[in-house]
């Protein structure tokens, strides 16, 4: 049974030069960053050197700040809930959240959580998974918007919002942008100056990083009340000792997966047309979301108007071949159902650059068979 | 130069058994564990197992919930902010938290956060590093104590807590009681059937675990609202994807530094009373801090009254000993004080099973041209 991974968007596997450049800081140089001895100080190059490569990759200027969090449930968490804790003690005449209909559960019951206390989420609705600027237009009231959370591109689809303008909104009135870019970062340039994203979430194993590892990036003086308080490790904005390991593999990561992208995006893209055309020549009936908007070139939402997504999906996992029809953090998970509706909807091939091309020929033979 | 790590309660290098544990998760069995394919499938017994591991090691019941965090920190935030929510939403009239003078910044940083809400903190003061009985009495009252906050072990000098006692008297009046047992758990036995603790936080890098992985136990029932709320991975309790690799070291970290504790226990003391008694002889003035009281074993606090113990230290770090005057978790932070008090009272050095006889033996003979 060949055993094909084309589920890149609920994780990838580490990259080996990532984990040659974590292993010495588990038996060798294991000191607290913290600590003014020598074992302390022998991380401190490394450090310096990922918190380089971070803000290297993302454009980000010496003026903003990029805090290693645990990932980015934990970045989004962080954001929503500085402005929840701002808002119980300055109650505001502002208590609206704009949001997107396409947002990941981390995002979804985050907000679901700030609700509670009296905050009213405001849900741009989609149209075919597709956020356009007139609606997020049609949902915005400056004089409520206490700030914006909207993800930089659907998990699912790999459809990318208008990020750009829903930036150029949220500054034009002042408002504070939140973009979770989990699915962004590391599958498509982002430069942190052209875009006016105030605070943006991410996580390293979406790009052949470890797992519990991400950050959040605020922009110049964002304001930001810690969720994680106590060393005051991060400049105060996230305690908690310092993962030295992971901090150094997010860096390889991120610097490995924004190198020569454009080159490693054209592996992906020809990969997923193959994909695509064939799926498209043997059941001209289905749909790939997306295939004419702008989106991550990985992944591949293909909806079978005929057929049983869930089946398709189990019969090719049987098969060895892991593809998703939902996202990770909903298909086993108590009382969540962010991704129901797109559940049945479709199913997700999502590619990385360690796909070689007999992995999607073995999948359109097997395809092949069930379609 | 010799490179002598005597800083263990700051952090601790990984045993070599839990980087093996954990290799096979970054390249090969790298899948979500909730995906429902093979890739996912395939972590699953070694979650299953590092749970087993966790669970027997604290003589956790079936009914208990063990939390998987980022580590203390998040632990800590999580239990505090989860009371601070519930106080927010629900004003009872109890708003009082009843702590202790020897907290970690962690847990003090935490509770001044709470404080801005209008939770009033009140500290039971400790005479010479020991928290008695009486003290927490005099500090108590049942009628506007919302829950206690109080540490295992003191991570400067080690001394314990009566932890028993407290768990008594707060379950005598339905008190909720966390503990954070950062420096206790793999150091000396803790049983969980024995303590009536109903939340306890630890971090795996003080038993030669990862940095950047944690628990946070919760006793039978014992309610929580989530600070990370999302994908509802950790039922529900702890969102954001499971890190396969750090949680298999975890389980094994503990189960190594359990197994035979007694054994493991006996060679630290021998080497702790040897450096002890080399001092005592050597400088007859000199006090260490819970000599005669309950203590984790591997710690001697050490107060030198004729000396500048900071340069004490200093130059102990200078010549590759390293030793702390202070948490590392505050020497190089910002607006952090909490072990200011400590910092000029007393040199630490932290032992641990990996410390060598003949390191012990280098540093008497280092001290001795000191002293």
């Amino acid at each position: 049974m060949p055993a094909i991974y084309l589920d890149n968007n609920a994780t990838t596997r580490v990259d080996p030069l990532v984990v040659d450049a974590m292993m010495p800081y588990f038996e060798d140089k294991y000191g607290n960053p913290n600590s003014p001895h020598s074992f302390g100080e022998d991380t401190h190059e490394a450090i310096d050197k990922a918190s380089d490569q971070i803000y290297l990759s993302l454009n980000a200027r010496d003026e903003d700040t990029i805090v290693i969090t645990s990932g980015a449930t934990e970045s989004i968490n962080t954001v929503h809930k500085s402005f929840l804790f701002d808002y119980l003690k300055n109650k505001g005449s502002k208590n609206q959240i704009l949001t997107s209909s396409l947002e990941h559960s981390a995002v979804k019951a985050s907000l679901k959580h700030l609700a509670e206390f009296g905050l009213e989420i405001v849900e741009v609705p989609h149209k075919d998974f597709v956020i356009s600027m007139s609606d997020v237009n049609s949902c915005f009231d400056p004089d409520k918007t206490l700030f914006i959370s909207m993800v930089y591109a659907n998990s699912e689809t790999g459809i990318i919002l208008p990020i750009q303008e829903i930036g150029a909104l949220a500054k034009e009135h002042n408002i504070p942008f939140h973009s979770d870019a989990t699915q962004g970062v590391g599958k498509v340039p982002i430069n942190l100056q052209e875009l006016h994203i105030d605070y943006m979430s991410f996580s390293a194993h979406k790009f052949h990083g470890p797992k519990g590892v991400g950050a959040l990036y605020l922009r110049d003086k964002a304001p930001l009340v810690p969720l994680l308080h106590g060393g005051n490790q991060m400049g105060g904005f996230r305690s908690g000792t310092l993962n030295t390991a992971y901090i150094v593999g997010m860096g390889e990561a991120i610097a490995l997966a924004t190198e020569d992208m454009e080159l490693k995006t054209e592996k992906i893209v020809s990969l997923r047309d193959k994909l695509e055309d064939f799926i498209l020549a043997k059941s001209p009936s289905s749909v790939i979301r997306g295939k004419n908007v702008s989106r991550i070139p990985n992944t591949s939402f293909i909806h079978f108007p005929h057929l049983d997504t869930q089946r398709v999906a189990w019969l090719l996992n049987k098969q060895g071949i892991a593809i998703s029809n939902g996202s990770a953090c909903s298909t086993q998970s108590l009382n969540s159902t962010p991704s129901d509706q797109l559940k049945a909807q479709g199913c997700r091939f999502s590619l990385s650059r360690f796909t070689r091309e007999e992995e999607i020929d073995k999948t359109i033979a097997y395809l092949s068979k069930i379609l």
